[in-house]
């Protein structure tokens, strides 16, 4: 998988932890399913794009924020 | 579909016209089918994380660029 994959799962986590949630605790606001946040969070998962927006406002950030290289 | 899918494929448009590229260009930069880049620049499709860098890569912009609301 690229490296920004693994970054981008690496910035979800960061910005979950920020926010004091668990992956359920996300998982529940974003409407996705725990094992399919932990494995986004690995860097294993080509995610789309409606599910990107899905977390980025369970996140509260935007999307650019989600692929800013300098947040991490 | 959210209209931040549909300034995705605004912003994908953007950024091929300023490189001079066709559609057919583009797609063939990316690997990607022409009339699937077509979809994507109208906001039809729900295009994964892969072929966002894909794109990215084609376009020789970063992700981040590509969710930019400053650039269209």
């Amino acid at each position: 998988m690229d490296a920004r994959v693994k970054a981008f799962g690496r910035r979800i986590r960061y910005f979950r932890k920020r926010l004091g949630l668990s992956q359920d605790g996300l998982a529940d606001k974003a409407s996705l399913h725990r094992t399919y946040v932990g494995a986004i969070e690995r860097g294993e998962r080509n995610v789309s794009l409606l599910n990107i927006l899905r977390l980025a406002d369970a996140l509260s950030v935007t999307v650019k924020d989600l692929f800013d290289e300098e947040i991490d």
